[in-house]
């Protein structure tokens, strides 16, 4: 594309970096930031820049929170002895949506997967490896999406506390297998975590 | 949506005031955001300030300029006697990147749609009509898409310059009737421009 303002490219460039943004649809959102007042795009820089700068995860479960320890963690009346492991905030906002999980959470920040460079390393399991191995964590909820990267990671997270004392459970498979959690319906998404079962009866089943 | 954050949800909110960017598509590329060095963040907010701060549109045609006058219209061996009326800047650089027209543009920021609230005066067609009354412009060639609010515009603007002495005509149909002109192949759009016909033939043809 050959542009007739360099202001315009740098704009259209640095918004093409978005997941799933091309060129030309990154061109039809900063032209319609161009034909708002100004005010709208003051709104939207200081929007991302606030937060990128500010931004906080729970010291406790991971999960984006504009405090130390997050709502959910703080909150006395939620069960810290039942945590369900998930892959990012979306998947805690959709359990949080069924109101069926009383339990906290600890937030991975994504599944492995070597092919996208992300090794068990990159992700919080040493800390949830951790808080298993202070004994306060009955049960561990696995509530990854059941696709190959969801199914190694909690493998690998099963093998790493394996020998502990904690029930590892898995939610139940009412949600269709390769479908992601975020997608589900809130009924759907409940009940399969009511129905939960043994980790290992999910390998069996496989 | 619940959201953890306040920093978060202000980002999301203000992500989705984006055309086509719903709260879904808008918290999945601020997440994506998230996970990539502060720096990303920084660039992107700061290349989408600067524009709308400092843009500028060419005096002479409005298009977006860095310059008080375009390349275009500073270009000395671009002929001022041919104007060629387009919407927006995507059909400027749709129609340079043919390399088959040697005159000059007039853009007009957008159609006649008085659905969407956008009468003659929000548009630059008083700067056109001006321009033409003075007597400079030997021919006028509109190429916006052939669309409702396209052939509203044309219209609207052959009616204000009736009578003066100027020539106008219209891209050639070979690109089909309800197309975007931004979207057309380079060769098509080219031999358009070449073959362009009169305007009153046009509306005889509809
Ligand atoms: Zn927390
Ligand atoms: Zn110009």
């Amino acid at each position: 594309m050959d542009f007739s303002s360099k202001l315009l490219e740098n704009a259209v460039n640095e918004m093409s970096q978005l997941p799933g943004i091309g060129k030309r649809t990154a061109l039809r959102l900063v032209l319609h930031l161009l034909k708002q007042p100004q005010q709208h795009t003051e709104l939207l820089v200081n929007a991302l820049h606030t937060m990128r700068d500010q931004i906080n995860f729970c010291r406790n479960c991971h999960n984006i929170s504009d405090t130390q320890l997050c709502e959910i963690c703080a909150n006395p009346n939620r069960d810290a002895s039942i945590v369900c492991v998930v892959e990012d905030i979306r998947d805690v906002m959709a359990i949080e949506n069924t109101s069926r999980f009383k339990g906290q959470y600890h937030v991975l920040g994504g599944k492995i997967s070597p092919m996208d460079g992300v090794g068990p390393g990159e992700l919080t399991i040493n800390s949830l490896v951790n808080k298993v191995k202070e004994g306060t964590i009955d049960e561990l909820i696995f509530a990854l999406s059941s696709t190959m990267e969801g199914d190694t990671t909690n493998f690998y997270i099963f093998k790493q506390i394996e020998g502990l004392d904690v029930i590892t459970t898995t939610i139940a498979r009412g949600i269709s297998v390769g479908d992601e959690l975020e997608y589900a319906d809130e009924i759907t998404l409940g009940r399969s975590i009511i129905n939960r079962i043994p980790f290992e009866s999910s390998l069996k089943s496989n």
